[in-house]
């Protein structure tokens, strides 16, 4: 397929790459144009504007957050104003549930089509076309990018025809991460002060009913206290948790467990965390109990 | 080998039952009697006091709680006034790490060993020898009590030599239990109130990074909202929620969520929950969010 | 002097009454204006639109939240296009520390002067010029605005010159009472299912270091459980918890209480208590412990 | 009267020596009877042993916790033991709803009576004959050690006949007062950090609807960050809370704030704060926000 892609920073260069190697022409724009040159030596396109990236047949878009989608998809000469009648908007990026559903009616009134498709996974997952992607959007719409969905990860998952639902279940997913990371955070606080291997310990759980890739990935990071460099940076797993929040505020649905880790990103990012990874929320139990 | 074992509910049943499989001499006891029959049916000898339980190499506990178990091996006629010297007692009951240090002095006092043994599996894990057992204790008195158990368990895991060691693992992993259930409590809360399907959502959930046992089993009762019959009771929930309280204050380890599951399992025993599982604290969300 | 009054809700009718009292001429105005009726009978000129209420030195605003204020303030032909060179905006209402900011900024490049001053009080104390009001702004602009201020309450606090310190201390002081409703509800909840009459228990502890109007107004409606008709709605309560956690998110602040009160705020409207006082998150805690 | 009291500790000093300054014969004794000295010098008798302290018509208990109570009221030569038939013990120590419960039996059973009179103040107050006492048991010995109460104290608050009702309000009055510690605690990370001073802060507070003693002597020590030397040292801060929780257990009732102040206090005492005094949990929100 002829595709644009918009957004190169750590997830969106390895996603575009497998676009590429999925045979699909790739045209690549990024507001700093450094960024894209590895992937132009690849046989990617370079795209001057926003509305160079929307000539295809879809363009998908992989941003930082709701201000940087509404500015590339909403504002004047961005993506709505830019993409044909009956193409179609992927929007990879992780946003709020009212920016989804936003951007849904936005692209209807262009006569054009809005797929949401947030993914799990870190850099090294896009990397290697292992991430899980959760689309939602009109049947039609979701059948013609499949392939390009099928190129950057290796599950997808198709909740309902609603894009916003994609959004709501990839948020929910994350604060479920940022749970188990502050579980393992105080339970590695308890066992560490009582002189137990933190190491050890994880390797116990992960023999037992938490053998699962949230506890491996996420149990190592904390047990090793190795939050540098990010794969998600800490101001990212703050929004998230913001934005699931708002969702439950939206809906009336109290969320005790999201109101603490709101808690503690703002402790991390108050004491200096601000280029962490947002697992580092899970030393902040160790250091409420002076705990190594 | 020749063993006691006393304590024959609904884990300890199976797990005796696995001991005579494996071609142990079991003599069991249970304050109420007639739990030992269907196991007597199978080649156990009944034991008509906690003293004719002890009479062998090793006697195995798997009682309700700390009360229990003080007055099962610490009263007068217990397991310390009627095992051999030499002779171990394993303790598979999850009880506080203070009784279990209690238990390892009392016993080294007597010239006797204690390995604590909590497991992890529900009712239907103990039947088919799937449990997990997490052993810790001398290292001789481990190596010995090794065949017993393997044949209870399909994983073995040793910590270290302290028995508290293994309680507070397995403290911890309830609390972690508790933690996902909640979690997914609230999520399923969110994505139900959105109208998204919770069982799909959990699918979705389970194929990506929370492909764990925990997320299958406790995420299933809590997409169902399936409650009874309770495998593992509320009240016991809060049992365990109280003594990873406890081993946090006595080491001055705060842990929030713990704090939280807490009054969850208040509320649920406050509101009629007595006989449910303890996974039904994961509609408390929706109940408070009036989702259905 | 000659001042416009914009915003005759439960509270803005009283202030304003007050300053027609204290001999200023006023010229009110409210979206529908029925509401201006009984204040028109009292001598208050009636204004036709927002523009008609900023002839004068100063327009004073009593409304709902950011939306309105926005509307009126900032909107075009509101407060901001049609207040003279060097008159005074006096913002009352409750609002963000970010919008009173933003007020400040935009009156300053119209060459006006703002002024915030919310107000501490319920209904019948607006009425009766009861109010505790809390101003900041410039020195030469707080003094000139002094005398109705001192109309609509019976105390005038001044913290410093920078007007959106006085919407912080508003708001901070909202979460205060909202903490004592949320501690007044558990310790009711707790006494109350222990059979302590609530009245009594009230009565105990403002004898106690607890006589304070807080304890005394809030207790009471708690004790009683008495939330209709609502002095101070829930949707508002939720709101200024909301801008509470925002300020504290600005300025990397965790508010653990404010967090659960926000939760506490959501379970109320969720389960039907969009018309009830605030205090009404004081029934949460009996409700959770089945208690009457 | 003839009394005996027992525990003369920064509270208890003071309350003994009222009550020998409105007349009474008071015999003292304390586990290290050099406290007794000031007291015996200015006119009180010592005691050898607690049995000497129980001669008289009524027995008064200024004791640090449960333990150090059950010691000298149920041990072997207790007060139980010593009491003469139809005394009466007055226990002014902030202990448990359970132990209360005990002594009330246990008294009973001995023929003797118990009085529960918990009382409200810091030592300044006691010293001062400025508490205020919350008494509960049968009115016939309510009404006899009146005089003694009234002693102590400038107010005499009378609940119920059930002495363990007493308790669970002043455990429920600490309650509230650590909530307001705290919630001063966040507000204050919240105002400072914006670079409004602490201290007018708290005037401002204190002119509204919060001017009760509980703002203005904890408002200023959060204030002043002063919390050497303590008045009521943070350990038995943890004690109270543990109580509230407690009796909250007992009764199922969820008490999401003491479960806050719970991890709070541990927080504190993991990171140095034994000899602090409890308002020091004050300081924990802003050490969080990393304001000063």
């Amino acid at each position: 397929m002829k595709v644009g892609f918009i957004g190169l920073g750590n997830m969106g260069s390895g996603m575009a790459g497998n676009l590429l190697a999925a045979g699909h022409e790739v045209t690549v724009y990024n507001r700093t144009p450094e960024r894209a040159q590895a992937l132009i030596a690849k046989g990617a396109k370079a795209g001057a504007s926003i509305a160079e990236a929307c000539h295809g047949d879809a363009v998908l878009t992989m941003l930082a957050d709701d201000e940087a989608v509404t500015r590339v998809a909403l504002d004047a000469g961005g993506i709505r104003d830019s993409l044909a009648a009956g193409a179609i908007h992927v929007g990879c990026s992780t946003i709020s549930v009212a920016l989804s559903q936003r951007l849904t009616q936005a692209h209807a009134e262009g006569g054009q089509r809005y797929v949401a498709a947030p993914v799990f996974g870190r850099p090294e997952a896009a990397a290697a076309a292992r991430l899980a992607v959760v689309a939602a959007g009109a049947s039609d719409a979701v059948t013609e990018v499949r392939p390009l969905l099928e190129a950057i990860g290796q599950k997808l998952l198709v909740p309902s025809q609603t894009p916003a639902d994609a959004n709501l279940i990839k948020l929910s997913g994350n604060f479920l991460i940022a749970t188990v990371i502050e579980a393992l955070g105080e339970a590695m606080a308890l066992v560490g002060k009582a002189g137990i291997d933190r190491q050890q310990y994880l390797r116990i759980l992960t023999s037992t009913l938490f053998d699962a890739p949230v506890f491996h990935t996420y149990g190592g990071l904390v047990a090793e206290q190795r939050f540098e460099p990010a794969g998600f940076a800490a101001p990212l797993g703050l929004k998230d948790v913001r934005l699931v929040l708002a969702a439950g505020e939206a809906s009336r649905v109290p969320l005790p467990i999201a109101s603490l880790l709101r808690d503690r990103f703002l402790a991390l990012l108050a004491q200096g965390g601000e280029n962490l990874d947002w697992s580092a929320i899970g030393m902040l139990a160790a250091r409420d109990a002076a705990a190594s």
